[in-house]
């Protein structure tokens, strides 16, 4: 019997300023197909495993060859095996998505200013002219079945940032309720009641304040906090350690 | 470059009385190996993907040559592929885990008397003598890493009865909140306060009463209640629709 090929493929996310608004938008790199099927398509990065490498070592690698920075969150997406997905060869993708955060990228936290953000989205972008970050809200037809695995990472993502630390990734050890707030409106792509947002915050106990407050220029500095790791939160799984 | 082989395998949870205590309890069938590697230890039913098999209809057709049975709930748990899991031949694993019950197998609903759940065991019983339904918290070593993947499918189960509807796959379309408490204990393998248990589940309007009583011969016939599908519950993902 034939059996299939086997690929496995990472839904890549970023926060950086939107092209249009400037305001910190979910963005994924895509990488550009220079060959049949699909040829002149974007596609999510991806490959076959290679001997000896497991599942989330080959989700790293690709990662990493395609943006040059390693994940502070990844995790199996599904496994995507329909027998029509669009080529003449059959393949069986195994999913992860990652988050990388532009601190790796430039060593400054999200919510900083926007020259900096400007730095951190060319760090991002690799010399590669076949490899584009696009914002998950506008992307460009996909190749295969990619629009749908982008669209499941794309709710999983926007899920578990209610219920879990997530948005931690996205954020430094320490951070102001204003900057986990920007993450949490860019992950969901739309505003948030900023008293709202710092009473849920308080309530869940996930946060606690530093003592600390952020250096700056202001009369009156913002409270940094950092996650509570003694909470128990539904991000815990067997697998995940 | 050589291609790992791929597999799809099983887990699959039902209600059966447990030999011990002859309440309901979590049993899963597992097949006995009749080759090496592992030859003679208890395994996961699967086995390779046939050629434009779709990975849920490998996993359904797996169920049925191990039960005779369908599925009243099937979803992807995980892919499992770390080089080393135990054979020479490296494979990948995409695991999916389901849910039986034994209206499908003796059209009783569960909860129903011991009788008919005897009954309702031995129809789930295939007359292969290599597979066998073990208590899910009572199993003998398995092969390969086959029993973190059990543990991990029944804390899935366990994490997921907590949420969702999923209990709907061990009752038939209208329950007493008897039985839907026993379904509950059975899955978590611990009692819970009866009291209790009506409270949470009325407050959380997953379920509504239909006007109609249990046929039987008690004085006070119990309440029959149907799962309200107007609830939008944890459970609905877009890969499941």
């Amino acid at each position: 019997m034939e059996q299939p090929k086997l690929a496995v493929s990472t839904v890549i996310f970023s926060l950086l300023p939107s092209e249009t608004t400037g305001r910190m938008a979910l963005h994924l790199p895509l990488v550009r197909r220079i060959r049949e099927p699909h040829r002149g398509r974007w596609a999510l990065p991806g490959g076959p495993l290679a001997p000896d490498e497991d599942l989330p070592d080959a989700a790293r690698r690709h990662l990493h060859d395609t943006t040059a920075l390693s994940p502070t969150y990844l995790e199996q997406l599904y496994a995507f095996g329909a027998p029509a997905r669009g080529g003449e060869e059959r393949v069986v993708s195994i999913v992860y998505w990652a988050l990388v955060s532009q601190e790796s990228a430039s060593g400054r936290p999200a919510g900083a200013d926007p020259a900096a953000l400007s730095s951190a989205a060319a760090a991002l972008v690799s010399g590669d002219p076949n490899v584009c970050w696009f914002d998950a809200d506008d992307l460009p037809p996909l190749a295969f079945d990619h629009r749908t695995i982008v669209d499941y990472a794309l709710w999983r993502l926007r899920t578990k940032i209610e219920y879990s630390r997530i948005a931690h990734a996205f954020v430094g050890d320490t951070f102001t309720l204003t900057q986990l707030r920007e993450v949490h409106e860019a992950v969901l792509g739309r505003a948030l009641d900023p008293a709202n947002f710092r009473r849920m915050i308080e309530a869940s106990d996930s946060v606690i304040p530093t003592g600390e407050h952020l250096l700056g220029t202001k009369h009156r500095p913002p409270k940094l906090y950092r996650y509570n790791s003694a909470v128990d939160l539904a991000d815990t799984n067997p697998l995940r350690g």
